[in-house]
């Protein structure tokens, strides 16, 4: 995919940035491409629900984010994003050392853009999907 | 809704405080009764998201907490629950002092539980919808 | 809920009598109040699935129209409405004489429109639930 | 992927054979592969909404059936698929000769299988994606 100019990984990075949550999980944005956005998280015993497993909330929350700035990323620069909404399954257990969310752009739209996004976790080295997300994400002007 | 017995209360509470992530971000279960949990959360800096609302995987975690639970309130004793996927909608920014999520129990069934919920912001002290759930619950046996 | 004007019924029912897939499926519009219709069903066998029951995607088909026209009924005249995004969970099979799905707004919005809906079979004089639906409706100039 | 055994594609065909709604609306089956299957579906004047698109619900029909039977084919002898739940995003107006649904298993399991689809509309020789699905598919013992 195209962005519409070559401000967009400055754009996304400055508003991931401003992410308070982001920082309070620990979770580092590690790649910024036209249309797809990859954000990263270490496993903390803080995070996790009953099972020991970090919580579904907070597994959602890095692909929400990677999703939104994916769609953000072909945005022009006047742009703001929101979440419309989104739908997330989960497939395994939240169990690893490290957990890798992806954010890829579907259909972008002038309003709306659609995003599916994953959730890889790395645990003793081998990576198995743990959750799969399908999004809609809205342009703000700002 | 009936419960299949009258240790639910303690049950689901002995869960919840199994939950480190709730601790995190302070949230605290405020109702119980079968087939209905509220727990409530209390704004803070550090749960936001670029535009200074929380973020919209803080408002995920309380409602899919809340939704879990009200699944789990009507299962057996010997039974635990994970979020097998859910789809929420963000109506309004998550803005004010206080969110309050409850979750209901849709339709209970033997090993998959639909529920229902949503996230009130109370802002200057009047309530408003900033998301709604829909949820799918399973039965675990532990 | 408050519709913007007295012609919100005549608007819905003359947009419903376009859909050609609603003639096809014998669904007829039972009921149009501001932000909630309902829409019924008789059961064919030319709409079942492999078990007999019928199709999902029917089920699907008239509690989107009902959440869609929900919808519309809130919107100034020159409106028109498309389906952005939807999710359904089917808690019981489609098995009955009479299908009921009904559409309600949970939050009207200039351009999007969050709607919830829900299907009852009418099974032997008994009513139960067989689907529960969470939709975005979008507004159209026309 | 790799299905069980060499019966899958019969089973899912027999098993298609039997959707009655899949006939109405003139739907055939024109790919089985291990957790993949094509529906196609030819444009029909009395399948359209109110603009003359094909209805959403037809739309999910095909892509719901590929997604269930993509499930199927993966899934031992002695099984039945039921439609748990799905999301779908409408992300183009459904205009065209012809629809292309796929559905592709995301994540096996012995009870719970998640699928992803998506329909592409073939307008005037060119293709154009119409849809996309998240769904959550079960499996029943016959």
């Amino acid at each position: 995919m195209k962005s519409v100019d070559s401000t967009f990984e400055e754009r996304v990075r400055a508003s991931f940035a401003q992410q308070a949550l982001m920082k309070t999980i620990g979770a580092s944005m590690t790649k910024v491409s036209p249309g797809e956005v990859v954000i990263e998280l270490a496993f903390r015993e803080d995070l996790t629900q009953q099972h020991g497993f970090v919580h579904a909330g907070v597994i959602t929350a890095i692909v929400d984010s990677a999703c939104g700035y994916a769609a953000l990323s072909l945005m022009p620069p006047d742009s703001g994003v929101l979440t419309v909404e989104y739908k997330a399954n989960f497939v395994s257990p939240a169990k690893g050392e490290r957990f890798i969310a992806t954010g890829r752009v579907v259909k972008p739209g002038r309003t709306l853009t659609v995003c599916s996004g994953d959730v890889l976790a790395v645990d003793e080295g081998k990576e198995k999907i743990v959750a799969t997300m399908l999004a809609t994400m809205m342009r703000l002007s700002v």
